[in-house]
């Protein structure tokens, strides 16, 4: 369920007058997405889509995402482009939410992820990072490392109810994951949570001083229904909601996550080894990055597990939302506590 | 939430290829709609809907529904046209569901009604009654009033759950509309309960033996989601998952608690006024249809009533369905049983 908010057709027509893109042929409410409503909108001149953006999306962090968008549209990404209104803007207001229209893009998520989706998701993932270097904005990752220890509270008192011990293993998990990551990450208590990192975020430069691990803008939440192909081919890279400035390898890590595992935790290498040949055939890891792989990938399965699992105790009864299973999740993190660096079928 | 099964794209392309209708381009859920899977589908011909029947439809009416889809758009109606495949079957399987594809209509349905939607609302409801007329296959009303009593019963227990005294003040309404309804209804006991009129069903004919109430084909569920508007007309008639043999006059009723009511129960005369005008623009009243209106309203009332009174008390708590509050059907009925067939603004 995706549509929170209801646009009556008088506000609808009234909004689009603000634009140059014909009149108003037909709308209906788009079921994917849980973050923000979305429509899609058909107009005398062509197709698009309007999200209106809910709860969880901060206005003040909006421009940011669709400056991104704008910017990697340019760059011939297929990613949504923001129509900006008559007046310039396309950040705008409906029904007391900000509001954005952006382009149809064709194609259509896989239900069932196979060898020929991961080679080009894994280009395609390579092509977004190297086009988002040139848009010089930054924006710290508000799910990344700084926060996941204050997640993991939040959860603490009940995180057994979801299963015996969890509390424990993820205190173990992320001391872990905490201890080994790559980027110098204060720990809790040095950085405010949500804001780790805004004050030195660096696009592309300095590789050396990061020891190799190159930071950028990345998507952060690229699972399969964020990825239309068509004939073979991705034609669309969608929502970028969560998208930040953070090490560009952590996004190959939420692939990976995403896209080559099953729910039991169990990898399936076929699939790894072409996302990760496709990734390479755009943008090769260094070797810091390649070293550095398993625990991006335990940071990833945390990341999603904590917010599943906050989001499972926190759904109210009755919500129209899908409470998403955190369990699949403590099973990655498992597989990526035991792994190194050749576990993912990395190319040579 | 209107996607409750999930099609792989390499199922939905196999189906596609069975359709001579081009090549699978996107398709997205469907927020819209509670009883089926809805997805917009784009192929390199056109745009059309998807839809795979869920547990409410019953498999062996569906060759019924699209039957009278397909008869009502050949007669002109703005109805879905179900698209036939390449072996002329338009009802076929996909993922284990009876699935049909329909042609796509344009418009936006009415999120506040106004005198401009009533008069072109009322003029389509008679022009689908007329255009019906040629359509020999009968399904009786299976959430008529044979079924009322039984719908009645099982929610009796709890009803005062909803609102102390409603089982009584229902027991009291059901036996009214029941002794007033004109259609020679069997009491419960006599007919079997969802079967009823099956074998009487009779279409157009003997006017004089219904005293001048004529039985049809109705939509029997057109609510303002599913009447499309463009530039002021009636662009679409959707979802006949509920449409009948029934008193043509009952459809009218169905119409006038649809649209013409608040939340309270306060009717707005002139809505109701411009609904009836433009209905008798095309189908002019019977001086007994007239006569009969306030107890098929009190009928149309309580069958909505019921009905979301029974999935208000057995959805399961966390179900993907928003379920309506069945209060604002108590206000409308209490209403209609104060009223007369001058109270709706009936044109002279």
């Amino acid at each position: 369920m995706a549509v929170y908010t209801e646009v009556s057709d008088a506000a609808l027509t009234r909004f689009l007058g603000e634009y140059a893109i014909g009149g108003l042929v037909a709308y209906r409410g788009i079921a994917e997405g849980v973050e923000n409503s979305n429509f899609s909108l058909r107009t005398t001149e062509g197709d698009y889509i309007l999200t209106l953006y809910e709860k969880r999306v901060e206005p003040a962090e909006l421009p940011w995402f669709l400056g991104l968008m704008e910017h990697l549209a340019e760059q011939g990404i297929a990613c949504p482009l923001p129509v900006r209104a008559r007046d310039g803007a396309a950040l705008r207001m409906l029904c007391g939410r900000h509001a954005a229209i952006t382009t149809f893009l064709p194609g259509i998520w896989p239900r069932e992820v196979g060898v020929a989706h991961c080679t080009p998701l894994g280009a395609a993932l390579a092509g977004l990072h190297r086009a988002g270097r040139g848009y010089a904005a930054v924006r710290a990752n508000g799910l990344g490392p700084a926060v996941w220890g204050s997640l993991l509270e939040r959860c603490r008192v009940r995180a057994d109810e979801v299963q015996p011990g969890l509390a424990a293993e993820l205190d173990g998990a992320l001391a872990r994951v905490l201890a080994g990551w790559p980027d110098g990450f204060a720990p809790p208590g040095e950085a405010a949570a949500g804001g780790a990192g805004i004050g030195e975020a660096r696009i592309g430069a300095d590789r050396s001083a990061q020891g190799g691990l190159e930071r950028g803008h990345i998507h952060a939440d690229l699972f399969p229904d964020n990825v239309f192909f068509l004939d073979g081919a991705v034609s669309g890279l969608i929502d970028f909601y969560f998208a930040a400035t953070d090490l560009l390898a952590y996004d190959v890590a939420v692939c990976l996550n995403a896209w080559c595992f099953d729910d039991g935790g169990r990898l399936d290498g076929v699939l790894a080894a072409a996302l990760l040949r496709g990734y390479e055939s755009v943008r090769p890891l260094s070797g810091a990055e390649r070293a550095v792989l398993p625990v991006l990938c335990q940071g990833a399965a945390l990341r999603f597990l904590l917010t599943r699992l906050y989001d499972w105790l926190n759904t109210p009864e009755g919500a129209m939302v899908v409470r998403k299973d955190p369990l699949p999740y403590l099973h990655r993190l498992r597989f990526h506590l035991g792994a190194d660096a050749s576990s993912y079928g990395m190319p040579a």
